[in-house]
C-alpha cells in the first residue's frame, strides 16, 4: 500500500527526515537504535520517494504492509493518519490501496446502482432529496413536511442530521409517523419516496434504532461516520440491509491544505470503504462555498473504480438552489444526489416547491 | 449550555455575523427568512458575547439548550462541532456543561481513585505504564517483554495502539499470552502489575474481543476515542467493566490554533465524559514537543471538578525519558500515570531498566 503525504518543510534534508520520521512513527513507533534485533523490518514504513511540490511543500510516497491494517478500518486510520496527525505540517495527501486490501472491505452494499434501483430511477438523471427540518418542529410538523415532500416527488427524504430523540420529537415517533406520511403520499400518487432517518447512535442506541427502521420496512438510513467512527458505519452496512447516506459533520476538522487528510480521500475513499452508498459533500456556492476543485475531485474519487466496490453517489448539498441544475450537473455528474433544504421552504407550499424542482430535474 | 468559539475575523461586525451565523447552522440550518412560523425559537442557538481577543481573534459565548444533545455525545458533537467544521476560522474554545447534562453522562468508572486501587498503589506518586511495542514482534516476543514489565516492577502495561489481529501476533494468542506472562510474573514476585490490550474493534469485533478480555480478568483496556467514536467509548465504559485508557491517536487533527478544537476540551471534556478513566496525551518534549501550557490546561481539565464525575488520570506519552521525573511530576501532577515505551528498551535488560524506573518513581 503507497501513501501519498504532503510535508511542509523549508528545505529537501528536511523533508527527508520527516519522511523517515513517518515510516518510523506510524508502525514501530521506536528509533532505528531501539528496535529489537530479531524484528522483521518490513513491518515499518518505507520511504519511496521525497519530491518538491511548490516553495516549502514536499510530497513524500511512503509504503506499508497492507497486513499491518489487517481487515479493521480503525487499523488502516491509525496505520496511514494516527500519530501522524500529532505532528504539523504533515497531511495525508492521497493512498493507493492495493486489491488484496480493498477485497477485505464490502464497500457500499447499494450504491449507484442499489440506489437509483431503490428510488425506481433508472434512467440517467441525478436523485433529489429533500430534508426533514428544522430541528424543533414536533413529529406531527416534521411529518406534514415529508408528506409534502413526497406528495410533490422527491427522490428521497432525509432526516436533518442532528434530528434524535430530543423531547419534543423522539426518535420511534417522529420516524414512525414520518414513515407513515411518506406511504401514504406513495399510495395516493404511485410515487416511491424513500425515507432515511437519522442514525445517531452507537452500540448501545444502535440496535433499538435499527430494530424500529426494519420494522418498518425503511430502506436506508442517514449515518454519521465522522462521530461513529468508520467501523461503526461498517457494521451497520454489513448487517442492517439499509442503504446509508453518510452525513459530513465534524468531518471538516480534518480538511487542511497542510494538516489532517484531503476531503477526496475521506469522503470519496473511507466513507466509500466503510460502506456509505451515497456521501453528503458541502457544496461548492451556498453555506459552504467549497472549492469547485474539490468538488470534481471528490467525486471523481466516489465514482471511480476501487477494488470491486460500487461507485458511492456524491449528494452535494448545503444551500443548493434548484435554478441552476444544469449547472450542478455539468460539475458533479448525472450520478449524483441533489440534497435541497432551504430553498424548498421559501414560500408556504412546500409541495408545489418539490413539484417544480421534480419537474426541472426529469425534464433535464 | 454554554460555547464558546473562538473566531478569526477582520472586524467586530463579521465577527458577530459569524457567531449569528453559527447559532443558526448548529440547530436549525435555514436563515431566519425560511424559518416555520409555528417554531419554537428556544432550539436556536443565543448568542451571549462577541469580544475582541486579539487583532483578528474574537471570542462569542452563545447558548444552546441541552435538549438538543439529549444523552448522546454524538449529538452532543454534532451540535458544538458538526457542521461548523466545515467553515474555517472557527474553533470550539471551550464548553460550560450544566449540571443537568454531566448527569447524563457516566464517565470513567474508575477515574483515579479506581485505577489507584487496582494497580494497588494508594500513595501519592504516579503510576508507571510500559508499552507492549514494537509492532511486529511475534506472540512469543511481546509476552516475554510483558513478563519483563512485571518482574520489573511497572504499575500498568498497555499495548501499543496499533497492535490488533495482525497475521505474526493475532489478537486471541497475543492477549492470551502476554496476559498469561503478566500474571506469571506477579506470583513470582507478589507484585500487581495490569496489562491493558488494545480494542481496535467497532460493534463488528468488539464483542469477541470483549469475550477473550472477560474471559482471561482483564481490569482493563487501551480504546481509541477519535477513530472508534465517542458512543462506542462511552458503551465499553458503562457495559465491559474495564478501566479504558484512552489513546490520542488521529485526535491531532482537531487541534489548530483557529480551527477545531482545543485539545483539553477533547481529552479533558469529551473523553473524561465518555468514560476514559486515564487519557493518553503527547508529551512536552520527545517525539511530540506539546506546548507546556496545552499540557497543564489539559491536566487541569481531567482533574477538576466535573459534574460527579471522577477525575480522569492524564498519562503523557511520547518517548518520555524517566530521567527528570521531578520535573515531570511539577508539570503533570502526582495524580498522573507516566507512559514510558523507547525508553525502556536502550540496553537490552529491559527487567533491569523497569527496575531502576519503578525504583525512582517510589523514591519519589
Amino acid at each position: 500500500m503507497q501513501a501519498v503525504y504532503a510535508l511542509r518543510s523549508g528545505n529537501e534534508s528536511e523533508a527527508r527526515a520527516l519522511a523517515d520520521a513517518i515510516a518510523f512513527e506510524q508502525t514501530v513507533e521506536l528509533s532505528e537504535d531501539r528496535l529489537p534485533s530479531s524484528l522483521d523490518r518490513s513491518v515499518i514504513g518505507r520511504v519511496e520517494s521525497v519530491c518538491p511540490e511548490a516553495e516549502t511543500r514536499w510530497r513524500a510516497v511512503l509504503s506499508f504492509d497492507v497486513d499491518l491494517a489487517q481487515d479493521s478500518l480503525t487499523q488502516l486510520l491509525n496505520l496511514l493518519a494516527g500519530n501522524v496527525s500529532l505532528h504539523p505540517g504533515i497531511q495525508l495527501a492521497d493512498v493507493h490501496f492495493p486489491p488484496q486490501l480493498l477485497d477485505r472491505f464490502p464497500g457500499p452494499r447499494f450504491g449507484v446502482p442499489g440506489l437509483r434501483t431503490l428510488a425506481r430511477v433508472e434512467s440517467e438523471r441525478p436523485l433529489s432529496c429533500a430534508v426533514a427540518k428544522p430541528l424543533g418542529l414536533t413529529v406531527h410538523e416534521l411529518a406534514q413536511r415529508c408528506r409534502a415532500f413526497a406528495r410533490g416527488g422527491i427522490d428521497l427524504i432525509k432526516d436533518d442530521h442532528s434530528l434524535g430523540d430530543q423531547p419534543w420529537a423522539p426518535f420511534r415517533q417522529r420516524v414512525e409517523q414520518c414513515w407513515a406520511a411518506v406511504e401514504e403520499a406513495n399510495r395516493q400518487t404511485g410515487g416511491s419516496t424513500l425515507y432515511l432517518p437519522t442514525l445517531t447512535g452507537g452500540p448501545r442506541d444502535l440496535p433499538r434504532q435499527i430494530e424500529i427502521l426494519q420494522a418498518l420496512g425503511c430502506k436506508g438510513a442517514v449515518v454519521l461516520p465522522y462521530f461513529q467512527g468508520l467501523e461503526t458505519i461498517r457494521w451497520l452496512a454489513e448487517t442492517s440491509g439499509f442503504a446509508l447516506l453518510g452525513h459530513p459533520t465534524g468531518s471538516g476538522a480534518l480538511f487542511h491544505a497542510d494538516h489532517g487528510m484531503t476531503p477526496e480521500l475521506w469522503f470519496g475513499r473511507f466513507c466509500r470503504m466503510a460502506g456509505c452508498d451515497g456521501v453528503i459533500i458541502p457544496h461548492v456556492e451556498g453555506r459552504f462555498r467549497w472549492p469547485r476543485d474539490r468538488a470534481t475531485t471528490t467525486c471523481r474519487f466516489l465514482l471511480e473504480p476501487l477494488g470491486g466496490m460500487h461507485a458511492a453517489m456524491p449528494a452535494p448539498g448545503g444551500s443548493l438552489e434548484p435554478d441552476s441544475l444544469s449547472e450542478w450537473i455539468s460539475l458533479y455528474g448525472r450520478d449524483a444526489m441533489f440534497v435541497v433544504g432551504g430553498s424548498l421552504f421559501v414560500d408556504s407550499d412546500i409541495e408545489a416547491a418539490v413539484a417544480r424542482f421534480s419537474a426541472a430535474l426529469r425534464a433535464l
